[in-house]
C-alpha cells in the first residue's frame, strides 16, 4: 500500500478523531493562522504516487509490509525487527500540566497509528492545502510505502518525579518499583547528554527514510510540549526476533543475537518479556521494560587482534558462529567441555558464556540492537557500535546480565558503554484509546 | 552471488595479486607474526553462508547486483545511484612517499574490487585463519552479497601541494589548472573538520553494512599511510541517474533531481561529466571532478513556513514535483509564465529557477546525494540535512551553480553549507591496474 492523505473526518472507523488543537498548533508553530477552521485545501488524493525502491533493493513484499499500531501489546517488540532504526528521547518541558501531556500521548498515538498504516499525520496531509499553513505532515515519506513501521512508545523514571517538588503530572504514586535508574555498571562512561529522558520513541522500519519521518513528525507535533534530548539511527539490526530471520552480524564481523528470544516462543515471551498483572503496577500489565545502551567499538583496536583472541573474546567461530566447543550455529554451548591443558573450550571470560541464560539464573531478553557508525572522532576512528536495545519483563533481567559482563567479560577490552537509558514500555493501545492511558485512568 | 573468500593465488585471473606487504602490515597493526607467511589457515570456502534480509526487505535482485570494479570510467558515478552511502576523506601521513602512496592506491584498488564483486579483503578473508594473526577482513559483511556496491576513488587539491617545500609524491606539477579549492561562497559556514582532504573514497550500495564495510576495510589498509579526516553516512539518496528509477525525496519533502543527468543521456554524459583528453591534463582524461557539500537543513524553521512558500521557495509542487508553471514532474518549466499581478509563476529566487541550465549557460551536473541524519544538536534539533555529491566535467559547473543559488536562493533561509570538498576523480582502471596509474604514469 502507499501513502496516502489520512482522511479522518471521513473515516467511518475513527470519527472525529484528530490531532488536538494544541498538537495543531505544535505543527504550525509560530503561524496558526488558518490552520484546523476549515476545509481550505485540495482534498484529492495523491494519485499514482511512485514507490522508490524499484532499482533499490526493497522488495515489494517487505516495502509492503503493515503492522498495526492497536492491539494488545505495543508493535515493535516482538516484530521481526525491522532493518532500520531511529530512536528518540524526550523530555517533556517545563509547565507542562497532567492534561497537556495526556494530549501528547493521544496526539502521538493518532500520529503513530496513521504513519504506522502509511497515511499521513493530519487531516490535509503533506500536500495538499491549506496553502496558508504549514503542512501538517513534513513530506518526505510520500509515495512510500511504511515498510513495516513500528513505533513504540516508552516512559522514563524521571517522568514520575516530582519537578520543585510539585507532582506535575499526579503519577509519583503510580511509579512502578522497578522503574528507578539502572545501577552504575563498572567501566561505564556515559554521556548525560546521550542517557535518559522523560519519554522514548523507537520508530523501526526497513526504509530509513520511513522511520526518520516518523521521528521528525512526531518530534513536531510535541512542539512546546516534549523536547527532544538525544536520538540514535542505527543502520543496520544486530539481532533477530523471529525464527524467519537469518541472524545478522555486528561490527566485530560475528553474529550476534543467536540465542535471542524469538516470536516463535510464546511462553517465553510470556515468561520474559510482558509484564504479567501480577508484577505491578495494574497500568503497566502487558507492557514490558525497554533497556537503551549505546556501546561505543573501538573497532580499530578489534581490527589488530588476531582471530583466535577475537574467537575466544566471544566463545564462537567467526564463520558459521557455533560455540567453540562445537557443533554449528544454534548448538547449545557445552561450557564444561575442555580442550588443551583442561581448559575449557569456551573460556571463563567469553561474552558468550557469560551473557548465557545457564549464567544468569536462566535469564533472557529479548535484544533489538543496531550497528550504528556516526561519522569519526578527531583522531579518525570511526565513531561506531552497537545500539543495544533490549526488552524485558524486569530491568532486573538486564542487570543480571550486565553485571555479569562488566565484571568479566573479555569483550570490555574493545567497547565502552557511553549512553544509558530504561523506560517503561506500556501496553498495546485498544483502537480509540491512547497509549499509556491506564496510567492515567 | 554471496560473499566467499578471495582466491587470489589460485584465481588465473588475477595470478599473484594481493595486498602488498606494508598492506598487510596495515590489516595486522602492531601484531605481524606470521602473516603473508604461508597458508596456514582453513582455506575451504564458507559454505552455505545466509543471505539477510528474507525477512528484511532487500530484494534479491538488487542485492545480488554486482557492478564491476575494473573499467573505462569508476563506477559510482553514472550507476544507477544506489540506497545507501558510506563517504570518507583521508589525509596522507606525514613521511609517506610517492611509492608508499601508489602502493596504498595498488592496495585499495585490490580490495575495492574484490568488495564490489563480493569477496572478502585479502588472501585469507575474514573467517579463516592464520588463526595467530588478525583477520584480513573485518568480517561484518559474511553472507552479504554486494548489493550493487561501487567504490569510487579521488584525489583533493591539497595531494598536489608542497610539504615543507618538498614535492612529495612528485606530482605538483601535474596538478590539474581545475583542482583548485573551491571559492568562498556567500553564506558559506564551513568546518574545517567537515571539509576537503587528500584523498577520498565514496562507497555506495544498496545495504549501509556493505557500504560500511568497505570504508571501513579500505581504511584499516591505510593504516600508518592514510588516516581518516571526515566521513559522513546518508541513508537515503536524493537523486535519481538513470530513468529506470523513481524520483527521491530529500528531507524539506520535495522531489529532488527531477532534472538530474541520467545515464541514458550519454551525449550529456559526454559533454557534462566526462574530462576530455583535450580538456587535460591527459592523466585524468576519462575521469571527472566531484564535488561534495554538507548541506544543514534547519527542518524545524522549514516544517513551520506554510506551503505556498515551501512550493515558492522550490519552484514545484509538493505532491508530484511539477513546476509552478504547470504540467507534470518532468514538464519543462516556463519561466516567463505569469500569474497574479503579472508575477512568474516559478518566481526569481526560486530555486528550481537558479539552478535550471537555462540560467546557467546551460551547464548541468550529475547529482547523487544522500539525505542524512546524525542525531541531534544540543537545542534538541535534528542534526539532519543533504550531503549533496555531484560529479561534472569542471569544477566551474557546480560553481556557476552554486554562485547562483548561493546569492539569491529562497532556499538559503533554511540551510547553511557546513562541509566542503573538491576532488580530481581519476578515470577507471584496467583490470590489472591501479586507480591514478595515470597520475604517476
Amino acid at each position: 500500500m502507499t501513502r496516502a492523505k489520512r482522511t479522518a473526518s471521513t473515516d467511518p472507523a475513527s470519527p472525529g478523531r484528530g490531532l488536538s488543537r494544541r498538537g495543531l498548533l505544535g505543527l504550525a508553530g509560530a503561524s496558526v493562522a488558518g490552520i484546523g477552521l476549515g476545509v481550505a485545501g485540495d482534498r484529492v488524493a495523491l494519485a499514482a504516487t511512485t514507490t522508490l525502491g524499484s532499482g533499490s533493493g526493497a522488495g515489494a513484499a517487505s516495502a509492503s509490509m503493515v503492522y498495526p499500531f492497536y492491539g494488545s501489546h505495543q508493535a515493535g517488540i516482538v516484530t521481526p525487527a525491522q532493518d532500520r532504526l531511529h530512536f528518540a528521547a524526550f523530555d517533556v518541558s517545563a509547565g507542562v500540566t497532567r492534561a497537556e501531556l495526556i494530549e501528547l500521548l493521544q496526539d502521538w498515538t493518532i500520529a503513530a497509528a496513521a504513519m504506522s498504516a502509511g497515511r499521513d499525520v493530519g487531516e490535509y496531509g503533506a500536500v495538499s492545502g491549506p496553502y496558508d499553513a504549514p503542512p501538517q505532515d513534513t513530506g518526505e515519506a510520500q509515495g512510500l510505502p511504511p515498510a513495516g513501521l513500528t513505533i513504540t512508545f516508552g516512559f522514563g523514571p524521571t517522568l514520575f518525579e516530582t519537578a520543585d517538588g510539585v507532582d506535575r503530572f499526579g503519577i509519583v504514586g503510580r511509579r512502578p518499583a522497578d522503574l528507578t535508574p539502572l545501577p552504575h555498571f563498572p567501566r561505564d562512561d556515559l554521556d548525560d547528554g546521550r542517557s535518559d529522558g522523560d519519554l522514548c520513541i523507537q520508530a523501526c522500519s526497513n526504509d530509513p527514510q520511513v522511520a526518520v519521518h516518523a521521528i521528525r513528525n512526531l518530534s513536531r507535533i510535541a512542539f512546546g510540549r516534549a523536547a527532544l534530548r538525544w536520538s540514535q539511527l542505527g543502520f543496520g539490526r544486530t539481532s533477530s526476533t523471529s525464527t524467519s530471520q537469518a541472524t545478522p552480524r555486528n561490527l566485530f564481523g560475528f553474529k550476534d543475537g543467536t540465542a535471542n528470544i524469538k516470536a516463535e516462543e510464546p511462553d517465553v515471551v510470556t515468561d520474559q518479556v510482558w509484564v504479567s498483572a501480577a508484577d505491578g503496577p495494574a497500568w503497566l500489565a502487558g507492557g514490558s521494560y525497554l533497556v537503551a545502551r549505546r556501546i561505543r567499538m573501538t573497532i580499530e583496536t578489534w581490527d589488530r587482534s588476531i582471530l583466535r583472541e577475537q574467537e575466544a573474546v566471544f566463545g564462537r567461530t567467526k564463520g558459521v558462529g557455533a560455540p567453540l566447543s562445537g557443533g554449528t550455529e544454534f548448538s547449545e554451548p557445552d561450557f564444561a567441555l575442555a580442550g588443551r591443558e583442561d581448559q575449557p573450550l569456551i573460556g571463563a571470560a567469553a561474552h558468550m558464556r557469560l551473557a548465557h541464560p545457564t549464567q544468569n539464573h536462566g535469564t533472557k531478553m529479548l535484544r533489538r540492537g543496531y550497528n550504528f557508525v556516526d561519522g569519526n572522532d578527531d583522531l579518525g576512528r570511526l565513531e561506531a557500535g552497537l545500539f543495544f536495545i533490549s526488552f524485558q519483563r524486569s530491568p532486573t533481567q538486564f542487570t543480571t546480565v550486565q553485571l555479569n559482563l562488566a565484571k568479566h567479560d573479555a569483550l570490555n577490552e574493545y567497547i565502552r558503554h557511553v549512553g544509558s537509558a530504561l523506560f517503561a514500555v506500556p501496553a498495546g493501545t485498544p483502537d480509540g484509546g491512547y497509549v499509556g492511558a491506564a496510567l492515567f485512568a
